[in-house]
């Protein structure tokens, strides 16, 4: 009784009043017998129900779903008004052919000479390879990729005799792979590449259909339920653009985790530090591009899974725009918030690997609009210097959040670095009402992941999941269908707010993860393991798939 | 275990294999002591959840919701593609001003000749007088917007004293209808009425604001919780027509019910037998209506709350497409199936109202993009003869799936007279589905509902709804987030399904409602009855707030 808190309507919020709140989690962290009790326990009938009811009141989740009158009407998908055009990008029309797309990017890079790294005698000992070095290599019949695939499937092999094992694959087809590559040579000999992504090797995450590969989301079960008849829409457009696909990366089970921890394939490591995690869910796509054996990899991201291993393993994601990429043909294409988004080494290489994959589903063409795609202008120095007019909006106490200083200084290094090479102004801001954009997200996608694998769950798959994503299951079960509504209302807000921002700033600057690496705990890698403050840390900036 | 069903994708569906299936609603029907003995069964903690998981079992919700594989994605509103404009119709601009909009309404009504009423010595004993004959009365001065007023007044002031009590209005004030009135007839007199609209009285539903009244949606305390400030927009746009209103009228308790039962404010009766409901939830606006006291009403329609009782009153009720009319300062303004629409004794006044209230608000026209109005251009013979070329289609089995062949033999007489008259063709079609309509529409209205509703119950006020709301609202409490987001996917498939039908006809026509008005049982008068199969009957007909 007497609980109830009616929010002010987001347009008549006081930013002043707002203060930052540090995210406290109360959940515990759980691995091997543990684990396995509370996950006998929260799948109890009634028991179940009791201890979510308690985690959810404990993190203040009921309060905010339930006892809180939201002035504003739900908003179902991440809906914004038609934006006008940044200044210097290159319009591209998303009906145009992705070989098309791609050629319009390549052109908005800046200059860059592959020559130069094979002149001299040695070539350093390790540095990624951009995608315009194999191009160059390539079409200078320095090598072919059918010599680039014997290699990598070499190494792919021996990574099977590795201590401690690195999985990066859960399903690869090294004869799959020749055949690509020969045609691929097959055209350059030729003379006649499909474009610059001609022969660029690329590594699909689990959860995405490349066919002929099964999709399993890294379950045991799923392609048992699911079968693979053609490729998602996102992997035939890179295949129309020549890349070579190597086969289907590892994951976090159906992405629900942020580590990357797999007890049914094994868990990645990370190439930087194989005692450590890669970050996930995106584990494989982010360790294979980290480790220099793909030029790039497709991801799929919700809440960070993109974003978090990237980081992690030292390379560059992109978490797109909500609605820009079709999710036909991946796992999670019912959802609100995921979109399929490119990791690469380079800036550079994303920018011409999501080129390759853009364009929205019809769809969302109907009720989202999406405008039409652009691409930054860099390919003159004028147009690069287009960089120092940008606004950094930096919410101090947030971006000072973090679990070890190292992480804020750093970042706050580069806006320095931003500041005195391009004379990047940064302005401070507030974003009120963190903590309800985590609810609210959290309670989207787990809805909406808990629907689509309720069929199979309810006929006995459920109990083949790993011990952590049963966990989620048994937390996204309890949310009633109000609660899902409560979320679409904050997200309603949580958008307004952001476009109040942005109408002050161009960017949102924070660090990616407020978290180094992890390391992983041996007792995690036989049956996984629960560790919410882990996972705060690691999505501690994410913004979800709200914009 | 081996539950599992997979649904075929509705684009490939094989109407040739569809079985049309009678509905059978499995829920007792109870009033007094054992009606108020269900409500605390179903209140109770772990009872009431197994009661109403048996209940959904028995509906086969569960099976559609979570057993079965939905291949389509979530569509959360009725989105369509933008449609071609229809033959005959004139477009109107929604940002003109409502007045300008009821003129040009106006001029695409058929010719009428009000006068000739007033010709001859005696005028009918009771006839509906169209909102056209109030104007030219007034313009003609036999009669003011003040003597209408006074007249009105009395008649409703004399309600209270009959047997048995005939409960229209929740809120009157004959102070504020003569002021209102009053300044309608100066304008009369200056020679400067707003609209053909001027003077008419018309009376709005308790769930939409009508500043200075209250709002109670029906219930005992929804204005304690949520104070009026302004009219709604539909109702400001009325005002500025310069229509009289004569206050809130009541309804089914928040809208949850389609008999109009309402042991709050007693039960509206049906003015033409008062021994039988008036249909709902907008009883109060069709009785006021049909008893020829106001010429027109708003009521509010999530799944029939025009319709119904405009049906089962004999008067004419407009379930607009959805996102037409702006909710905005209604009790329903968060849901994703209400709509506004007018009730009123013609079809003819039906449009003046439409004309005046009609036009999307900001949020839709991001996300719905609603194509510009239009209304029939039946201002010549030639124009209104294109009623011939409409093609009507018929679900045959659906169409005599009703509780007594009246009603299907005179839906089917209006047919013969339709071809007969105008050659409209009769067209055979299929409607799949129906079945996963209703569940998918009961789990949206019931969730967003509960949504809305869930900050005042969990405060205490919950135990003051009315015992059939409390039992709507336990079986909407059980519905989970998953459950939510099954019922859109499955609008995806029925808003698929309706597209394909409009390919092939232009109308859908069905009776309106199942079951001619119900007799009000005497045992429900005190504290309300539970009738699920005299719901199923009046909501036969009801293809929900998709379209």
């Amino acid at each position: 009784m007497g609980k109830k808190r009616v929010m002010v309507p987001a347009k008549d919020l006081d930013l002043s009043t707002v203060k930052y709140e540090h995210e406290v989690i109360k959940a515990p962290h759980l691995t091997g017998s543990m684990l396995k009790l509370f996950v006998r326990m929260v799948e109890a009938p009634v028991l179940g129900s009791l201890i979510m009811s308690f985690l959810k009141k404990q993190n203040k989740m009921v309060e905010m779903l339930q006892n809180t009158v939201i002035p504003e009407a739900p908003m179902f998908k991440p809906e914004f008004p038609p934006q006008d055009a940044e200044p210097s990008v290159v319009i591209v029309d998303e009906e145009r052919k992705p070989e098309d797309r791609v050629e319009l990017a390549l052109k908005c890079l800046p200059h860059y000479d592959p020559a130069s790294c094979w002149s001299g005698d040695s070539l350093p000992s390790f540095r990624y390879w951009k995608i315009r070095d194999y191009a160059y290599a390539y079409r200078s019949k320095l090598v072919t990729p059918s010599m680039v695939a014997e290699k990598i499937i070499s190494i792919i092999e021996d990574c099977n005799y590795h201590k401690p094992p690195t999985p990066l694959l859960i399903s690869f087809d090294a004869e799959d792979i020749r055949k690509q590559a020969a045609a691929s040579t097959q055209r350059f000999e030729e003379g006649n590449p499909l474009s610059i992504l001609d022969g660029i090797f690329m590594a699909i995450k689990d959860d995405i259909d490349c066919y002929p590969h099964p999709s399993k989301g890294a379950t045991t079960w799923m392609h048992e339920v699911r079968s693979v008849e053609k490729d998602a829409v996102c992997v035939s457009r890179l295949r129309s653009c020549g890349v070579i696909l190597v086969g289907k990366v590892n994951m976090h089970e159906l992405g629900m985790g942020t580590t990357g921890n797999n007890p049914n394939y094994g868990t990645t490591r990370n190439p930087h530090a194989l005692e450590r995690y890669t970050g996930g869910s995106s584990s494989g796509p982010a360790a294979i591009v980290a480790s220099g054996l793909c030029s790039a990899a497709l991801g799929t991201d919700g809440g960070g899974s993109v974003r978090i291993p990237s980081s992690l393993c030292g390379v560059v994601g992109l978490k797109t725009t909500y609605g820009r990429t079709s999710m036909e043909g991946s796992i999670c294409d019912a959802g609100t918030v995921e979109i399929i988004g490119p990791i690469a080494s380079t800036v550079e290489d994303v920018i011409l690997v999501y080129a390759a994959i853009l364009g929205s589903s019809p769809e969302d063409r109907i009720s989202l609009r999406p405008p039409p795609p652009c691409f930054p202008d860099l390919s003159s120095l004028e147009n690069a210097n287009t960089l120092g007019s940008l606004r950094l909006g930096k919410y101090t106490e947030w971006f000072n959040d973090v679990h070890s200083t190292d992480i804020s200084d750093v970042c706050e290094d580069v806006l320095k670095l931003l500041s005195k090479s391009h004379g990047c102004e940064t302005i401070e801001i507030v974003i009120p009402e963190l903590h309800e954009m985590r609810t609210a997200h959290v309670v989207s996608i787990g809805s909406e992941t808990q629907c689509s694998l309720n069929p199979d769950c309810e006929d006995g798959k459920g109990v083949k999941l790993t011990y952590d994503t049963r966990i989620s299951m048994a937390l996204f079960r309890s949310f009633t269908a109000s609660d899902y509504v409560a979320a679409q209302c904050l997200r309603r807000r949580i958008m307004h707010h952001h476009m109040e921002i942005f109408k002050k700033v161009d960017v949102i600057v924070t660090p990616t993860t407020g978290m180094t690496a992890p390391k992983i705990p041996s007792s995690a890698l036989k049956d996984g393991e629960t560790d919410m403050q882990v996972t705060a840390y690691l999505m501690r900036f994410i913004i979800a798939g709200w914009l």
